[in-house]
């Protein structure tokens, strides 16, 4: 499955980014060039936009980051835009599976991106295939843009809604017409929206750094359950229920790893919540050591918070190849040690003879942490006491995260002790679901999902869980 | 529209051509590479090959020539393959434009890919948004996929049948399930399609010359209102009606320029055909020369004919630099002149002080004659004579071929004195429609179509076929 | 050595073409890429332009065709510009070893492209190295601009005079600094070089199709032994030694199959002389058959001069596919026989039951025409006699022409009869030297080089030219 | 001079890394991959590596990063190999200005990869001209190879003592023959060079992460003014002058901005003497505030330090994105805010109503302080003040920085008053040149260079470097 070695494949994988723009001051292509780039973090295996000025819609796409898919600006511009970066799950990584996927409908042409992942999927599919429909890509979108264009409803919001009827799982959408840009978060709220403001007009984005980076003010999240429709009349917000009515499940890892620490997501900030992480691990473990660092980049604030709460000195230990990129050759297939340390160098004055806190954000198949352990090992540590800013992930994700299936969960196959041996590590401390929760202060933890952890899905999922992606249904 | 300076853009443009293998002995993506790359003089726009193993199917396409789209074999093969070259007349040349078109329906993967152009697209378009379908390209295919797949008859035969009901205007189509492959021809025969064997397996293509490159063997040409089967049973073969209860109108075009040399169509063979059009030119002319020669490389045969039947020697009187690609640098958009030069340039002791008899196939918006015959009276030509085995071209097609629209046709404007002083040629000469009819010697000049030259059109054409084809109503 | 199969790697190799031009009033960018392009054929592994304004020399190189290193003009112009194609003999093909070759030396900086290949670059390359020389290329065009380097002659012309006491063998050259255009052509003008006149400007270019092409006019041949020098104040021109006084070795193969057939070469046209090879190998065998066709396209201009002389009509017996370019898939190391079918198709009308004239121009290695003949005989031709417009090649060449080493060359090895037996012909002749040297009237047969054929060298050769020139010295 | 608005532009560039190894046991090609992709940091313009396997020498190189340029390895291997990374000053980056530079001389084949930059080339360019030598590049390793090539000395060694006898400045060499790797190190070791050592064979390479990254341990620093040799019979050293007989000149910079934090050079471990830098700024400054950040990645570890000594949090306040590469678009030419905003966001929690203590590097132009410090405010901050961790860079170094030329510096024209009003800062500090030499606490402060800061250069450089590099004399 994996071509070359990535030493970050112990990670998860968010599939998606989404942005969206209508200002008629503003190049829309331009605009969403930087939108998305800013998102880039959450999916650089693909990359697109739609523009629209009104009459005329172009989608451009391409396999790769957001600067080699777009080397220039899209020639077609408009007042609307939007933009969508992947990371596939659902949908093999081929070029006919990019997003946004344009088509058109009985009401004219359409464009639709789609950060997420339906549970129903399938049954929606077979439903639309035995009503003749025919499918060219095998992505959850194409199934969103089918049901949207069969609506018999009058506006779009009605169909959005009726659209919301049908599907379940985890969905933030941008999407336009040639008259309007349309937002809608699932009832959950699974995944993060934003709306912001340029000066004369109105963005979408998955986190709010994409606003910065285009100079837009931060307005609000969209709401779980809501739908809004932009146009030259403004903002208009329809629910689909109640937003109290409706059980949340906002997804706990954003917090933990995908957002950037700048982010701030349905009004918790990024880097507050992993700093909270970091001090929870310290309370919940009052490791003795001599030094605390992370690896890098993903564990750097949570470490931080444990060096404050401890008084530990935070220290640099492992030093990053920013240079790797995705051409990089191999030394062989099996030598996943040296692949790591080509990316990852310790930097022995902070290592050698150290008692070491080191702090990582998750573990999924357990793959990496012990050549890291190993490497540090090498390089003189005399003890290595390993951190986790999240607890033991024993079940697979349905709301748009790849972490593996369960079989591969190394932490749905041992308890913590084994997996501390077998990383070779001195001691191991998974933060608490308690102490996690507690980190994002800003969210009740009610209106949150856990699932990964304790298994407890906010919405039915195939096989309860049990099984994996692979045998839905 | 065009970007650079094309000095063949004053020829009729074929859109497509087509071919399908089902052999379990080979690689049916080489050899769907062979087969296309033996039809690229159909289309140089894009290409593709859709490879199924019997039970998963898989499309690669591009822009491009063959060579340069597939500058390796698919990593994908198996026993199935079907592969299209394409110039784009519907549908604009962007990527999604591209054939084969591969979709799932309710009965599976199907892949297809389609030669010619429907004359009812706008209506069957609109009926499949109004029942709800969304269209991801331009594509006539797009429209025959969706209506297969919409289809509730039980066999592929009965479907292809009933898709027939609905389609008009021209088709040759050849698509594959992961079972089988299918071919299927228009009930009056506008577009080519042939039927060859390899050893053990079954091949469909536009031209013969396909069979040649890969060693199969003619077996004979699918008829009009044919459809074919062919699976592990071998080939079956389904009337849409009785081939002699239709008329017919295959592409006189086809024999005048499109078709390579070295085919053989519908029983008559491409070189016998040219070489009696260049008699026939001798017989309506009688024209006295020193010379006979040809605008490389489509009027050569006409030219060997004329000089054959007169006795004037045959000599090459412009040599073609075969390196130009589609790289080449335009010297300016106003130096069409100077582009033809970079393309073909005289070899004076055949032009000097010679009486010339030129050959050329035809002449649509008369862009180029015009140059080519300045370019001879430079080299010291004393007099030209131009010669042109096809009638003037005075409407357009809708079958399939991208001439022009009405107004951009020279003949339609002009009588052939006018166009003869407008080029500077001492005497300019089309074959007749009767002479072109006698040339084409193998088939009934009933079962053809002149449209292009008559205007009299097999079936109904949009708008009598007075606009262009951005008129379609 | 050969990646790929090439089906005409039977035939020679010509190495170079350049090209220079000095002209105030155009782009010499512009006007060496036209000209270079025209001369294409003499090379397609790697093309260079050399710009200078006066002040500032820059050079752009790269592999591949004229329009695949140029995807664009480079950015800077100038009034001087000269240009290389290259087919590498000397010197392997890689990067470095691209033309035209800039250096700096004391005078400034100079630019140099060379057609041809000397003798005795071993031995000055030794003597350069000892003098503490370093090389970064394995091209004689090296050696060439470091001896004019290290002259300590007052002039230019006076350089190129110390120069040519020093090399042996062919060159036809063209140089500049940022004062002046500079051409030279070797005492035995094995190689062609000419001289043209733009409005206002000069040109240099190995083949008169080339001025063609820039819309110059032909002024004159360089003389053997002559260098041109061009500037500002025109053209003036200095003799190595009287030109009569010193024997020439004009290439014979340029005649046969290198030079455009529209090319006028030291006042013989390339055409005409093929037109009476054909016409002499009619004479020479009188052969009885019902069809003269040729090995498509350089057999052509020679099998119309059989046909013309003979009265046996000619027509097209092989379509040659005109997009295979280098980027084609082989169809597997052993498959010669079907690479050479993808690349030429029998037209069946004009072979099946046929008495076929074959005409080619030469035989090499004799690795390609055994097959042409089966593909012939397998669409039903009744007896084919093979014409070849040469004499045997039994001597490999030392003067810039890429044959193969003297092993390699079938005819250097078994008899005539032989031959034809082994490539299965009904009969085969070979065009007599003398029949050769009448062909190519305009020149007398003693200023020619018939080396390949009788081995008599114009000048000593390595080995007396019994081994092949990796044996050099 | 730029096109793009690059937002370090305002950071001093080092020119090269270099690499070289000598190991029958490993593959030379891959090895030096690994090697130069460590050092990748010291150059991104180009990379390329040459490898012998004591018969065969062939040189690869290109423009851009290592992963780009080899995108798999060369297909030559071998025992011997040396790579290198470049960002070029003195010539232009242009393809044949890539290293290493591979050349014939009468003793065989040689490869050479140089850091630094001489001080007299100009005039030993021009002596080699005036003994006839051409140049075919404008690079310093040019001059350097051709000097050893005309050395009449029996060995490596002593051609290299010759060479340093003429050559005056910065270089650390690596060069390889067919049997033999060397290193040189300049008597002032402005540049770093270290040996390691593999199972089997032997290592040099600029900084010893290069050694950490193919698992080879570390032996010691060359000594400046040493000159290795490295072939079968293991290690010998060759001294140009003991050692301590000349005085030292090691480049500060290296220190302080260059150098990967976890390399050691010449004893000194370069992340302890950025915390040094660090401590020392909170001693000179004891700037009262509420948090330490840094500008990343550079200000890390001096920021760290000053968190340290002075107990105030040490938070991240902007956030780098990662994925920019070199093919972003940039948003318009006079948008160097909006660009510096797409690459650093502010973490807002960090900086809204905070005191923020800001560490950075350097300043050169001051071209991007002041939009970062803006930045910041936007986001809320209090009171911003900056501590550079460099003395006020004031003279343009001639030893293998790119600075920038005396006029452009920020430094040399404004006092530091006058330039924290320029920038928009509350206060600005820049560490003391004691402070510097005190934190590189294993050097002996005479053993250093500082001549950016003081004008003090170790040796005569052009017009006493009050001009910039152009007016070289």
């Amino acid at each position: 499955m994996y071509k070359s070695i990535d030493i970050y494949d112990d990670k998860p994988h968010e599939e998606c980014g989404v942005f969206g723009i209508f200002d008629r001051e503003l190049s829309a292509a331009a605009e969403t060039y930087y939108g998305i780039f800013a998102l880039q973090h959450r999916g650089q295996e693909s990359a697109g936009i739609t523009v629209s000025d009104g009459k005329v819609m172009e989608t451009f796409r391409g396999m790769g980051l957001v600067t080699e898919v777009f080397r220039h600006l899209p020639e077609k511009d408009g007042h609307i835009g939007i933009g969508h970066v992947r990371y596939s799950t659902t949908g093999s990584s081929i070029p006919a599976n990019v997003q946004p996927l344009q088509a058109d409908s009985i009401d004219g042409s359409m464009a639709l991106a789609h950060n997420g992942n339906l549970v129903n999927t399938k049954n929606l599919r077979r439903r639309l295939l035995l009503e003749g429909s025919t499918f060219q890509t095998s992505m959850d979108t194409e199934v969103i843009i089918k049901l949207l264009a069969r609506s018999r409803r009058k506006t779009e919001e009605e169909k959005f809604i009726e659209l919301m009827d049908e599907i379940h799982g985890a969905y933030a959408i941008v999407a336009c017409t040639n008259d309007a840009l349309y937002g809608c978060r699932d009832p959950f709220g699974y995944r993060p929206l934003v709306l912001g403001r340029t000066e004369k007009g109105w963005v979408l984005a998955s986190e709010t750094p994409a606003l910065d980076a285009i100079d837009a003010k931060f307005v609000r999240d969209i709401l779980p359950g809501e739908i809004v429709s932009i146009d030259d009349n403004g903002v208009r917000s329809t629910m689909y229920c109640p937003v109290e009515n409706h059980r949340h499940g906002i997804c706990s890892f954003e917090y933990i790893y995908f957002a950037r620490p700048d982010s701030i997501m349905n009004g918790q900030g990024i880097y507050q919540a992993r700093l909270n992480m970091g001090k929870k691990l310290w309370e919940e473990t009052h490791f003795d050591g001599d030094v605390v660092m992370s690896v890098p980049d993903s564990g750097n604030v949570a470490a931080l918070g444990y060096a404050q709460a401890s008084g530990i000195p935070f220290v640099e230990g492992l030093l990053k190849n920013k240079y790797m990129g995705r051409t990089f050759i191999q030394p062989g297939q099996k030598q996943r040690e040296r692949a790591v340390r080509m990316k990852l160098n310790p930097i022995r004055m902070n290592v050698e003879g150290k008692r070491i806190i080191l702090v990582d954000d998750s573990i999924v198949r357990g793959t990496t942490s012990g050549i890291i352990i190993n490497l540090l090992r090498n390089a003189g540590a005399k003890e290595i006491k390993l951190c986790i800013s999240s607890p033991p992930v024993r079940y697979p994700c349905f709301f748009g995260i790849d972490t593996a299936e369960r079989k591969q969960l190394i932490a749905a196959k041992y308890p913590t002790e084994e997996i501390c041996k077998m990383i070779g590590a001195d001691a191991l401390h998974y933060l608490s679901q308690e102490g996690l929760a507690e980190s994002i202060s800003e969210l009740k933890k009610t209106d949150m999902c856990f699932a990964c952890f304790d298994g407890i899905y906010p919405e039915p999922v195939p096989n309860n869980g049990l099984g994996g992606m692979e045998e839905e249904e």
